[in-house]
């Protein structure tokens, strides 16, 4: 390891101890005989002093931001550095030279184009607001697989080549497949279904594709897909699995997370427990009773969904009950009112983050709402034969990591909160 | 929720209780008035009676093996059934039938071959060694997430479609994005070396994809590859990560699964730590000693392996300091006996799990690997341009999901292991 201590392990009980510490060159001061480096580890910055007097000083001069180093000195208390301490170095050695000047400034508070981020993505990773990103990020797909671990789900992975789209085949990229096609999975849809059918609980953190034309803050060509289906199981059952999902991560993140917010400047969302259940023929109510034209069959899309989250006065809220025309063929209908489905959005403000629902289990009622759609059963049929095994009944959800992570960080572009993201005009980095 | 308990729940204190169950038919037994139930759930296997005298008696002339049913009864201590009790039925009621014959026989703990196995999964996930196999793995996936948790690194998702190969181009699936050609990613090597040059210690588990010709009891078209970089350390550092994460997966399924590997009928190796490492040059030593002709330069393959794991007296052991010319050009040469490098395999007994190296990070030294090797740096110009921005020295490694799992279950094939696994004849399901 090139380092005895991470900057952010500096206190001013080590006063006098020799330490070793390797980073990034985040800012650089020359202040007459002395060059003031503030380092940046993962941890965090911290304040390096070469004084003239120093072997190393002559090497000072080839330093330049984002230049990794290594340094060795002694730490030194001083009130006003950070962490109360500064580093008087002893030997400086530089580790990989960045070029000078960089197309993004790392330390610069003010943010560059989105265009010229992506592009560089390495150097705008660098910036504090994305480390804060991906390690909230990193502690909400913890807190998500945790809360599912005590609940007795199994982690599960599902192929992503397939032979052919559970929902139809719309927006698929086609993969050539040992010289055949083959598509890659927007779901996991079919699979996650069949394994509930054997092992009952399972859950599924992958990528996903969707073959997207519009360029939107909210679509990515690939995204990470969190999914939970669940056997002997109702839509109920699932949202009181995803409000313990959303509870614990608010919690951990809150937690664990004080210093990241306040770099992001977010403020998290505070939810009251249970989450707001609305139907959606209670949610049409509403907004035909702030006067929209709006009847039964109806999207609720964006500013439909800003009233109710004024009207209800909470930031998060399910909408149920949706009519089962509008859902896919694996969503069960209400028995005792089956023009609508046992079927649910979670919504943030104004933005869908999870869906789910209870599913059809026999194949005569797939085969029914497949043939409603206009779709051929003989076409499911790879999916239909598992029915005749026994599939208890089960329900399930969905959610994008990405927009998730909107909710988490206040970023407004699922773009900023991807890696790497890939859309319609972006195949690298 | 369709039940109030778990078969594995239930227990002689609660005699007399009135409880529900819901599973599969595992077993179906006519022993005059009475027809006993093996009734199985995700926790086990318990056992029901229906008495003649029950409402219920007449429904279960319907049932079969593997359909789905509730059970609604009484609990009554018996010595001679699981858990020391069985349920007197009140009330059966079918939920979802399977029909009757089965191409594959649950219960039946002869095998069946391999191809029906996988053609049938749903029910051959059913089978109890099946379901132990998938409570090993996520046991086995979340105690390699902890162990690098604990140790400061965050969860990363780096894209997996790619404008080009890292590695060269080969075996590599196309895939048509937007009209473009782009391939599926063989491993996240580019992604995760850069977000080590971002924020230091990252990890992915996720989906990865080689067009492998050849059908092997090793290789999947598709896997789950377990990927760790790390900034600011070297290859042993890496080894160290590799070891803790071994020996801590090891310990949480000796803890939390031995049912499971009694099940498999599968004893766990056992390690001495520090896990064994020979150099390469030590090993080809060791072999030649054993009388084979082997030379520097020569590859280590099975019947090699087995040699070594019969000398060495060691199931799990690293060869490190591989000839430089046969690793891929990221790989770092030793400063000091520049014909080898910083790199390592982990076999386990023969067979290898992980492989990682210390990564050069100038790019002069890449460009040098890279044409050393007969390719041309302009064609990697995506790759190394990030080497301008201040790469600090890294190491890392792979290891498949699949091949681990081997050595966890004691199975003999990566497909049996894999889900629902895809090779060059097999796309469903």
């Amino acid at each position: 390891m090139l380092r005895t201590h991470f900057v952010s392990e500096l206190n001013p009980a080590l006063e006098g101890k020799e330490i070793v510490l390797a980073g990034w060159i985040h800012n650089l001061r020359d202040l007459g005989g002395k060059k003031f480096i503030l380092l940046r580890d993962k941890s965090g910055i911290g304040q390096v002093v070469v004084d003239k007097s120093s072997p190393s000083f002559e090497i000072t001069k080839e330093l330049s931001q984002e230049t990794a180093v290594q340094v060795r000195g002694f730490v030194k208390a001083d009130k006003r550095a950070p962490n109360g301490v500064e580093v008087s170095c002893q030997e400086l050695k530089i580790l990989s030279k960045a070029k000078a000047p960089l197309p993004l400034d790392v330390a610069d508070k003010v943010k560059a184009d989105i265009e010229v981020r992506l592009k560089e993505r390495l150097l705008d990773l660098r910036r504090l607001e994305m480390q804060a990103m991906i390690r909230v990020q990193s502690t909400a797909v913890r807190t998500f697989r945790e809360t599912l671990y005590r609940n007795g789900f199994f982690e599960v992975f599902t192929p992503k080549i397939i032979a052919t789209g559970t929902e139809g085949g719309a927006q698929l990229f086609p993969v050539i497949y040992f010289g055949k096609e083959a598509f890659l999975a927007q779901s996991p849809q079919l699979y996650k279904e069949l394994l509930a059918g054997a092992v009952e609980r399972v859950f599924e953190v992958a990528p996903a594709w969707r073959a997207e034309e519009s360029d939107t803050p909210y679509h990515l060509a690939e995204f990470v897909s969190m999914d939970v289906e669940m056997a002997f199981a109702d839509y109920n059952d699932v949202m009181n699995v995803v409000e313990e999902v959303i509870a614990n991560v608010l919690d951990n993140i809150a937690k664990y997370h004080e210093a990241d917010l306040a770099i992001l400047n977010h403020k998290l969302p505070s939810i009251t427990r249970p989450i707001k259940r609305v139907t959606y023929r209670e949610a049409i109510e509403i907004l035909q009773s702030q006067g929209l034209q709006i009847k039964f069959g109806d999207d609720i899309s964006t500013p439909e969904s800003r009233i109710l989250n004024k009207v209800l006065g909470q930031d998060l809220y399910f909408i149920t009950d949706w009519p089962a025309d509008a859902r896919p063929f694996y969503t069960r209908r209400k028995e005792r009112d089956p023009e609508v489905s046992e079927s649910f959005d979670l919504v943030y403000r104004w933005l869908e983050l999870v869906s789910g629902s209870s599913r059809n289990y026999t194949r005569e009622v797939l085969e029914k709402e497949l043939r409603s759609r206009g779709l051929n059963p003989a076409n499911f049929e790879f999916f239909l034969k598992w029915f005749d095994y026994g599939i208890p009944p089960h329900a399930g959800f969905g959610m994008g990591l990405q927009r998730f992570m909107l909710m988490l960080t206040g970023l407004q572009n699922v773009k900023e909160v991807s890696l790497f993201p890939r859309d319609k005009k972006r195949l690298i980095p």
